[in-house]
């Protein structure tokens, strides 16, 4: 699929012509696919900890954002934490729905449907019989259930709006590492 | 196991007692571990989103974090986005580290090892030939890899330390949920 003169250079906010042509270029030197995302956390106290997100690699060089992004944990009071910041469980539900998202203006773009309001909200169903030990096996400790409801106005037909979530679905990093098992490697250094 | 009138009340910043206490009121009222936590989101423009997180179910009740989190996500230049905020598949790096390390000081504290500094790194590797739809199917679309690495200091010996790490990986809602297929039901409505 390629560009063409008489293509709006943005539709949605998105750069369509550089999103082509990025599709473009890493089709003929896929090297440049190849990302990693990275985060440094430092324990506060009790259940209160902060990541900052900045440097990654992708493209071939090491890359960072224009701003630090730095992020507070912790436990609600309820869990006996102080609440300095959401419950680490919580991110995902952001992440879940913030890759839909954007996911959905690129497709949206691409397939030439102006989107005039996007908005979502995600439940995670979690019994913390799991977490805390009090389950005999039966309970996972995460979320049994995740479910997100999205609320889309666009200038297209319900099946062609309903059909942009579909495709940013096929196409999720977040929705892949939740519904498909991830490797998680830990290394432990003491002292 | 209980608290003994000798045992500090606080332990690497966690109240031990009221830990305990916690657990003792769950194993009494199954009904109190089951918990619901939410997030709202926003579209803004091209890859630009934000997400609220405020309010959640847990203890029979509904609840409400000390304070509203807003958390912008958006895709960086080189990806064609305006880099507004990291990238929606990075706040999974910062939810993987921030719930090893929540659950690490509590286990910590129950086990009566005093912390003093704990840090971690996270990489997740992720080849965005899958989620460009440029692979042939074989490449995924989310992190091929996680890989975290806790540096602990602590008044323990290195077995004891990682035996922390170990306990909390086995406890975690994040680990869990990036680990063990979660189910994601998405619902759309349109105009």
């Amino acid at each position: 699929m390629s560009t063409t003169a008489t293509e709006a250079p943005r539709r949605n906010g998105v750069d369509v012509p550089t999103l082509f042509a990025t599709l473009d270029a890493v089709k003929n030197q896929k090297e440049i696919a190849k990302f990693q995302f990275r985060a440094s956390n430092t324990w506060v106290s009790g259940t209160h900890n902060r990541s900052q997100l900045s440097g990654f690699y992708g493209a071939m060089q090491e890359l960072q954002h224009k701003q630090v992004t730095t992020l507070d944990a912790d436990h609600p009071a309820v869990l006996v934490g102080q609440d300095n910041g959401p419950t680490p469980i919580e991110f995902v539900l952001h992440a879940i729905a913030a890759c839909l998202t954007s996911g959905l203006a690129n497709i949206a773009a691409a397939r030439r449907v102006d989107l005039h309001k996007v908005t979502s909200t995600v439940e995670g169903d979690i019994d913390l019989l799991g977490l805390l030990g009090l389950s005999d096996g039966t309970v996972r400790n995460g979320y049994q259930e995740i479910r997100i409801t999205f609320h889309i106005e666009g200038d297209a037909d319900d099946e062609t709006l309903r059909g942009l979530v579909e495709q940013s679905r096929k196409r999720s990093a977040v929705y892949d590492v939740l519904t498909t098992p991830t490797p998680i490697v830990i290394n432990v250094i003491t002292n």
